[in-house]
């Protein structure tokens, strides 16, 4: 049980999901600029912005922290600045996801420790788990056939890679991983999948139903797009600007979908809980929970 | 490799996919009833339905096979009858789905052979999987948190019930089945599962996110409804007129999706292919195919 | 929570280990004929067998309940008889594994309800899986490979080869499962396994480093035992006389094992505790708990 | 296919696995220092150490590569010296496991390239699998219930950790991690394991029925030790000297059991495929096989 205050400022669905994970843990929690919301029970919702930061020893701002220069808050039309929260915040640590440098400025202007939430490496692998689930959901949904026996390449064997081979692989795909180094091959036999140099990708492709890419490099590229069957599904999760020729996928009528954000659009509770336990981990390491 | 000649008459995707995966088999086949659809490659579809029946050694109908007094053929704006199909089918076997008295008695008549794959156990084992399958991806668009972690409730343990528990156990949802044999639930429990009695649904039901019922009764009475979460979904695999008191879930805004014949509508393909192992499974027993 | 009285009459550990698991449940229990054991806590051991027989609900027999026509009590010098323990236990409910006639007319004598648990479905079921870990560790201990990676056949699909299919699958052996009916085989498929009819045994041996059998009737015969490699290694499940030509084994130099009993002899405590669960089904079911 | 020629200079039968896996790939393969061996078909065995090594492009030493001040080669009578295999190899690239200083320094005296395979990312991660078996079968041994169901706690989550308590998870134990680092505490949770901070081992020991150490670091001490069940195991497969007070196991009576290079000792020839599949990655990186 934790027992601190924390106010959360901004942000959508996840982040009163992870208000009331913090809340559940036993910690007083305030909520601001969810205006018409309905807001878990036990749950604070004060008048003011500045109230709302009163004495609390911890604000939480979303993910990501900002857009278009004000406190990323879709669900209030009122405007709340970065220079507002850290001036009226005392001594609270303040928390939020891709700080820039402009961030860290305005913290250290006024004395205050930031700390970027998404950079935590646990946040990262917790959230493979959405991510892998979205882009199963999206195989599911567009293809033909069951997961069940259907030949999947994953490309890449970080996190997402590493999560999304092993869901495949618990609901019965056959999936081969396309990774560069040896030990990452290593560990996908470990983990009970094929493993293949990339290299190999454009003379194996024509054999895979669903082609999952998790790495940030053009790696599904005319060579191998052009040995896919034309049933083939292109599923792409490495950020923007992704990792395959989209017109050479077009230009051969193959379907392609970049999916990207996928935790806080298929699973925003989860991904609330996610943040809510990487919040918990932050306040334990920094002492502000003991 | 099997060398026999087949026609399928009426169907939908699922019955090309089928032809598809009998050809690769190696025997020769052929379609009729799909005016305009892409036929798979080596599938001959000949200009008439007599000559597509001529000199085969087995005919194909759909699942279900008529519908409206006609054979069930929603690709071609042709009428076809099952006596036109068993006058023309020479000695011919003929394999369809939902067989009534009607057409054993056609059949009959013309003293040809016909049997029901639909009645096939392997059948429904096997499309155990896509149902499975279909039923998780209902969960998981509709549920704001992911499968893995979830606390789910299957109720029964037939077919459908074992085979969703270990997909669910397999994307780490957290299952318990409700079941009222003992065996049942000594199956739940070696399979990785926590069993109880039916009869306790509930005064367990407040703990569940997602509840998916698989048995042929109301066991999902008012009692249990009004003891779940109002965020839980009811999924209701049963076959109609289903397993749940929907006006009780209604009432309590409860989401209820009910979900039949999720293999052909989720998984063609899939589908597809079970009617063909089904279909190869007969004609071995029946001594067709050696 | 249970609160009846239960003896346990004769036995080894097992019968320790279910009487600590149904005194857990809340249940007063006490045990005879275990001289000089360690008795668990909490677990009453009166000093004569009519004293421990006195006014109780239920008496636990061992399985089986009788050798050489006494109780089958090898922790105890005393010979205790079936008329004996009848004749004093007023109107307990008796339960013991493997009664026989004689047992029953006994029982009926005395006007004795008598349940076999060894009967009982759930037993079987839960009892697979102590067989599947018994047979695991052996070709663990014998193979100078992993399981991991290992080509494994399964002779059968009932309780225990589905339970040691699945537990081969999970340690990441490729497992084909051989059995006669298709619905056996569709089971396989669905999950995880290979699967192949019964006949191709011979003609697909060869691959196999070790061949798991768990059906009462020879087939591994010569046949299947010529094409193995010399160093494969095969288990027998199957009751006596077991599913292998042993001389035939003998010939060609492969190690046969044959593993029986192997709940009792390698995981005595949960094969208690299986024990337990069982006659607390057959108590609920027959009202005594209630 | 690989095509070059390669020779295994003593070990025991995890080199002529390897050596047999070598030339499955295509190679030519010869062995020395197995006197009196059963050597795999294809296999050659040069009657002189010098025909041996002469002409081929890479010489493979064992793991480790020398005891006593002698190439490890407990198979034959012969002393064979480092100084000999380097100076009859030409310009072979030599392979081997735990080569120290002394032995690069004779390398490059000779101007020829040595690679420790031993020292190999993949190497590590592929043993893991052997190690877990290992473990898992001391278990299953050791103690008197199933691993499905028994509460295990997994201290460290290295490469034994991982892929140990996957093993576990998958046999259906519950499998508690304990991990000082925030981010291997998420891959367990990720993994479908509980986690908690090593901190709370003591506190939570008393618990577990089987406690698997791989820190080699004391971190199972007297605290720890003393809150364990009585009937508990401890495998500790932490190397040398362990991460048990072994001492406080002894007091309290509770079995240790200390396991080591377990690869080798309960899986040589799966032992030996791993290092011939290191092999081979090494040939690929150096150019040696194309």
């Amino acid at each position: 049980m934790n027992n601190i205050q924390i106010t959360f400022v901004g942000g959508d669905m996840r982040q009163l999901s992870s208000a009331k994970a913090l809340h559940t843990k036993g910690n007083t929690v305030q909520v601001y600029g969810f205006d018409g919301c309905l807001i878990p029970n036990g749950i604070y919702q004060p008048p003011t912005l500045k109230e709302a930061l009163f004495g609390v020893q911890c604000v939480v701002l979303p993910l990501p922290y900002a857009r278009d220069g004000k406190i990323n808050a879709p669900m209030t039309k009122e405007d709340i600045t970065l220079e507002y929260v850290v001036d009226n915040s005392g001594e609270a640590i303040i928390l939020g996801g891709k700080f820039d440098g402009k961030a860290y400025k305005c913290a250290e202007a006024h004395n205050i420790k930031m700390i970027d939430y998404y950079g935590r490496e646990e946040l990262s692998i917790l959230n493979a788990v959405p991510t892998a689930e979205g882009a199963v959901e999206i195989a599911m949904r567009e293809l033909p056939t069951t997961v069940f026996g259907m030949e999947c390449a994953v490309v890449g064997y970080g996190k997402v890679g590493r999560v999304l081979a092993a869901t495949l692989n618990a609901l019965g795909a056959n999936v081969t991983v396309f990774a560069r180094r040896a030990e990452a091959r290593a560990w996908a036999k470990v983990d009970g999948c094929k493993a293949e140099d990339t290299e190999k990708l454009a003379t194996s492709a024509h054999g895979f139903t669903c082609v999952f890419n998790t790495v940030p490099a053009v790696l599904i590229d005319e060579s191998v797009i052009n040995s896919l069957s034309r049933d083939a599904l292109i599923v792409d999760l490495a950020s923007s600007p992704g990792g395959v020729d989209v017109g050479a996928a077009e230009k051969r009528g193959i379907r392609c979908i970049s999916a990207l954000s996928l935790p806080g659009r298929v699973a925003p509770d989860s991904a609330g809980m996610i943040i809510a336990e990487t919040i918990e981990n932050i306040l334990i390491s920094e002492e502000i929970i003991k």
